[in-house]
Parts: structure tokens; sequence; C-alpha cells
């Protein structure tokens, strides 16, 4: 089990909550009352940032995974560490105003990247021996 | 393999499965069209229910899994039904009333952070075994 | 770890990815600015494409690693470019009309389906296993 990525998605799961809580924060801040979702731009803005770090989650826990069991635990810890920063930055910025989400957004999206670069490098230096085991080799 | 976390995810897929399910049957019962999303407040609630089991999965499956993997099997499992049985507390009395909500809730956010302690119980144990397999300990 | 899933799972990203980002295409044709997430139809049903993708996201990954591990890697990965495939149909489907949304929908939910009944299967013949390993069984 890789103990470093474990640790690492500990503190993603705990960001993630944290981002989560920002949401009926600004509820009451903004006064958007519950089911609504839309009524001042400033809860949206903040709802969005929520939203779209649950829309990327089907992109950075497979790809952190891939990599710690396929490249290597602490590279795929570090970069996940690189992403819960850049997402912190992309939180920050989204909630004053939507051109300032932008800097975070490139980070953490250039941190996936290299998370799935890594995995499908993993994968690619595996699969000879996968063949060979098929005997689908000569 | 941890199988009766296995057996426990089983049931939380077809659990969340069923909830999705919710949201088509308020559609029809409350006449909003694909693909609003508001228009008749019991259907925002039932919508609510929906999207937030899906805003809590990146907490609540990862740590369920460390959980199993780094502490133990049968106890993430126990934790993992605790969870699902509160989230369906939570369907129930969210698609009454909005305060409703609140008691399923809590319990299922207890199983989460219940998980996620565990999970980090299981890290902290092993750390040392890592640090002396680097040989960063004397 | 079940290489084939792994490699399948890249994949799954990569179109998932590629999915989300019709909702910022789309916002630019149909010119609906951020943070609003409703203005116009076509644009509506393209977010709900990525929404419905990230919806059953908890439903697939989960039945595909579990059929993976406790089934076949071969048969997992197989049913996860089945899904893939449904899933480009009921986007390319459902950006047109609503109703054409219906036939992919219907292959990547029985794909899931197959999914974790194999995963069953796989948790069932283990399971004597598991009660001998406690003395459970006489």
């Amino acid at each position: 089990m890789p103990l470093l990525t474990s640790a690492v998605t500990v503190v993603v799961v705990l960001f993630y909550f944290f981002i989560a809580t920002r949401v009926p924060v600004a509820r009451r801040k903004y006064n958007v009352q519950l089911p609504a979702i839309t009524g001042h731009p400033d809860f949206e803005r903040v709802f969005r940032v929520h939203q779209n770090t649950l829309e990327w989650m089907p992109i950075f826990l497979p790809s952190l995974w891939l990599c710690a069991f396929l490249y290597n635990d602490l590279i795929a810890a570090a970069l996940g560490l690189v992403w819960i920063v850049a997402r912190w930055f992309y939180y920050a910025g989204y909630a004053r105003a939507v051109d300032r989400r932008i800097p975070g957004f490139l980070i953490q999206s250039i941190a996936c990247a290299a998370l799935l670069i890594l995995a499908i490098v993993g994968i690619a230096v595996r699969f000879p021996g996968l063949l060979a085991q098929w005997r689908l080799t000569p």
C-alpha cells in the first residue's frame, strides 16, 4: 500500500471537506436559502469552486492512485500536494473574482496531467511483461 | 483484498443508484422537465439529496478504503453500513422538509470522521517502518 | 495490479476530461457566462451530459475496480471500454436532443450492471474462504 499517497489522500479529503463547508458559510453570508443554488453572484462563485473541485475528483483521484501504484509513491504524493495547494489558490482567487481562478486552475491541471502521464509510463513499462505472461510475444 | 468492505461497497453503489433514481421519479411527480433542475421545491430537495450524496462520495469512498486497507476490513465495513443507514434517513428526512435532513446528515458525518481517523491511525503506525526502510532513523 | 483495467481507467479519465471541456465550449457558443449554469437549452443539455457522467462515476469506477480485482482484469477492462463508447453516444445524442440520450444511456447502464454483478460473483466465491479463516464453518 503506497503510504505517502495514503497520507496525502487523507489531506485531500480534509481539504475537499473544507471547500465543501465554504458553501453553507456563503449561504448564510449572502442569504441564499436551501435548496436554492443561485441568488447572489458571490455565493454562486463559491458554489462553483466546490462543484468544480468535485467535478475534477474523477480525474485527480484515479490519476493519483494509478501513479502511486504503477509509478512511484513519493512522486505521486508530491504531485498530490501540489494539486492541493493549487486548488487552494483556485478557491481563494475564484471567491474574489471569476478571472482570478485561472492561475490555481492551470497548476492543478498540470499536476493532474503529470500524474496521468506517469501512470501511463508505469503501464507502458509493464505491458511487455503482461504480453509475455500471455505468451503473445515470441 | 478487503472482502467485507468490497461487499459493503457493492451495497453503497446500489444505494447510491437508488438515490439517483429518486430524481427522475420526482421529475415526473412534480412535472420538472429535463434539462431543468429547478421549478418545484419538493423536486429541488430530492435533487439536493442526490447531489449532496454525490458531493460526499470523494470523502466517504477514500475514507472507507483507506480504513479497510490500513486499519481493519471488518470495522471499515461496519462503519460503511452505518453510513448507508444514516444516508437513508437523510434522504427520507430531506424529501419531507429541509430541517429533517439534519439527524441522518450528522450520523453519516460521524461515520466518515471515524473512518478517516482510523485511516490516520493505520498510516501513523506504519510510518516508523517506512522511515526505517529509508534508513532515516538511527 | 490489474494492468488492463488501469489502462482503461486512463482512457476513462481522458474521456471524462473531454466531456468536461464540452461545457466551457458550449458556454462560449451559446454565450452563457460563468458562474451561471442556465440560460440556453442547448448549453443546459451539454451541461447535463457532463453532470450525469460525473453522477455515474461513483457507480462506474467502484464497479469497474471491484470487478477487476475480484473477478477478472480482462473482462473488467472490456466492459469499461463498452461503457466509454456508450457514454460517447450518450453525449453525441443528448447534445442534439433530450430523447436521443436514451440508447447510449441504456448500454452504459447495462455495462455498469454487468461489472457489479461480476464483482458480486467474485465476492460470493471468496466468502466461504473468509468464513473458514474465521473458523465460522465446521
